[in-house]
């Protein structure tokens, strides 16, 4: 069983042809799709494969010594990343990490490897938050980090809840919340991720192993103004939302490169929405990140100032709420440790570089020691589908996890 | 049958109980509900009541001096509006104008009165162009100002065309085209609309006449940068969409301002849509209108230049293209006057106004004697379910159009 043919058999789900990109929504067909795949590439392998209480998939390479039963024997090192995918995403933002599990788990078998701890390769569900808008939503709810009530009132773009898109999948949305059980058994999480910039490329490096996550989140901006005609109404009499958005837009991104930060807007909905009207209301979605805290605060604050009195100067009511958040992550300093030390025995070179990225073992590690490898992107483009690996560095990943598990789970 | 009668059964066809507002789209259920509407007003007055080839609709006061058979006699009076909706709309935008006209032929015969001429009322397909983009639809193409065949192959939102949609109706999409004989048949049409703005109430008048129309039109921006991760890809990196396009829209409000002119953008597409995802394009329509059409070019040569520096400094590809437009309207000055002298002599003072918004009298103006009448909207707001007209002055209005039919239908 080859990485060639793992990549094969996924890579036509969910792509929309139209744009080259992928649309893996979670409990839809695509997404369903993406869980067949997980659960035929468990069982050609011999693993024990399952879903969670809160939809994430886990195949198990049960260890020997462990003792039987549908439990984990505790300690298990585990590894994976997401299958779903943002509106037109890349083909390896999380899939690369979760075929590169499972060609390691071959590669380790090819070279006898026996683990002293069980092995699990998890999927989590909806890392990138694109159908209920909340990232991360299994690692979250696993770690306890959202609250089930909450998780299960989540709607997506039509009003669906996710406890109803979750009943429509076949799976039971009372169940969902932290599991203490399955957490118990787990000693580490290593997350291997297609990087998101071109840091490694100018390095010149396959692989490289983060430092840490950024602190980032989502604000919602609603800007309240008065439809009108477009036609008819004169300047002065004018409530358009639309002004002080624009204006917002601007400010985000002066505020953003006066910090070092980023800031960005890439879903605005101008309310009624005709060509001839003034809008309404115009909501939009600021994505925020910087270094550490105190500096994401200032640039929101900025943010938040601007946006204001752009509002009050076009008599247009603004209110924002943050809907989602994500405090600064540092991996655990150990285990980072142990993963440099097993590729610098492997002669792979990888350097350390932090990300603006969130990802489920930012979330994790609250709960886990967690850990992440990058595999190099030479095009540094990412959620599109220009985003890139080539083949001998995705090989070089599998080599590198493969060193990486056998160093955690080998004793 | 009173006029309140006829608001009633009106009132609550494509209404959106969320909003307050009107969705009366073409070739919709609320559609079909309001052409219903409309045969049972003609036949509870025994109007002979007909589709057009174009999805307009008639009701004939038919005159008897005028011969019998299908085809009216020459020298119709037409009078009417629309009753499809922008998305939430207001009641009076459109159906103000066919109300008045069904309660105005129960005025006149109330007064005894006998046309010397048919008197048609007319209800015109798609003036706000919700559905298929195109403003004043069926009277562009009755008067030939739209093709046949591109008018059949305009997209919905959805990508239905207006000739599936019209079969779906039951209607036939090959019969769109010009209608010689019909038009052949006119003498003149004069359209009550709600006032789109606070002239009258500031006059302090009941009803207004027209002058004309500005010159006004529909242009797509379509800003093409590269889709990114928003958490990832340096500020120097990217190639975001969306900043030209904020930079655009005060530009826009600027060069509108500067010379005296209206421009909106009401409508704004970003794809791929996702939070954490720089745009991969803005789609954006920019609304705009001018005194006259020099005024005109120069507000949207500044607003082009504008977006396409603004496009240039971030990397982002632009093009422009014009989807409508509608040159100025100056109503046909005799008849114009013979409404002034009939509303004079019926007591009504009724001061002359210029407007920004299109109508369907703006477009039969190419090939027709045709002129409005307003009626005052003391909010002064327009497409909005805030538009509002009193009782008292919607009584006036019909007062006024009764006059008006009178003069042009007496003799």
């Amino acid at each position: 069983m080859s990485l060639a043919a793992l990549w094969d058999s996924l890579l036509p789900i969910g792509l929309a042809a139209e744009t080259g990109g992928y649309r893996r929504y979670s409990f839809t067909a695509a997404d369903s799709g993406c869980r067949d795949w997980f659960f035929t590439a468990a069982a050609e392998r011999g693993l024990r494969a399952c879903g969670d209480r809160n939809a994430n998939l886990w195949a198990w390479w049960d260890c020997p010594v462990a003792g039987a039963g549908q439990m984990p024997a505790p300690g298990a090192i585990v590894t994976g990343s997401h299958l779903d995918s943002v509106p037109d995403g890349g083909a390896f933002d999380g899939p690369l990490g979760v075929v590169s599990a499972f060609a390691a788990v071959d590669l380790l078998r090819e070279q006898g490897f026996s683990p002293v701890r069980p092995i699990a390769i998890a999927a989590f569900c909806e890392e990138e938050g694109a159908r209920f808008g909340v990232a991360c939503l299994g690692s979250r709810l696993l770690s306890g980090a959202l609250e089930p009530r909450a998780a299960r009132q989540l709607r997506d773009g039509t009003g669906v809840t996710l406890a109803e898109a979750m009943t429509g999948a076949g799976l039971d949305p009372a169940a969902l919340g932290s599991d203490e059980e399955l957490l118990g058994g787990l000693a580490a999480f290593v997350e291997l991720h297609i990087e998101q910039g071109s840091a490694l490329d100018e390095l010149g490096a396959a692989v490289g192993i983060a430092a840490g996550i950024w602190p980032h989140g989502r604000w919602l901006l609603d800007f309240a103004g008065r439809a009108d005609h477009a036609g008819t109404t004169r300047i002065a009499d004018r409530r358009d939302p639309m002004l002080p958005y624009a204006a917002t837009v601007l400010a985000a991104r002066q505020a953003a490169a006066q910090h070092g930060a980023l800031a960005t807007f890439g879903k605005v909905r101008a309310e009624p929405g005709g060509v001839n009207g003034i809008s309404a209301r115009v909501r939009a979605w600021l994505d925020a990140r910087a270094p550490d805290e105190a500096t994401l605060d200032r640039v929101t604050s900025d943010i938040g100032s601007s946006a204001a009195a752009a509002a009050s100067r076009h008599g247009v009511a603004l209110t924002v709420s943050r809907e989602s958040f994500s405090p600064a992550v540092e991996f655990d300093r150990a285990l980072r440790d142990r993963l440099a030390g097993a590729l610098t025995a492997s002669g792979i070179a990888a350097p350390v570089l932090p990300t603006g990225a969130g990802h489920d073992a930012g979330v994790l590690a609250a709960v886990l020691p967690t850990a992440m490898l990058f595999v190099r992107n030479p095009t540094g483009v990412s959620h599109s589908p220009a985003e890139h690996a080539a083949q001998p560095d995705c090989e070089t990943g599998v080599t590198a996890l493969a060193a990486v598990l056998a160093e955690l789970a080998g004793r």
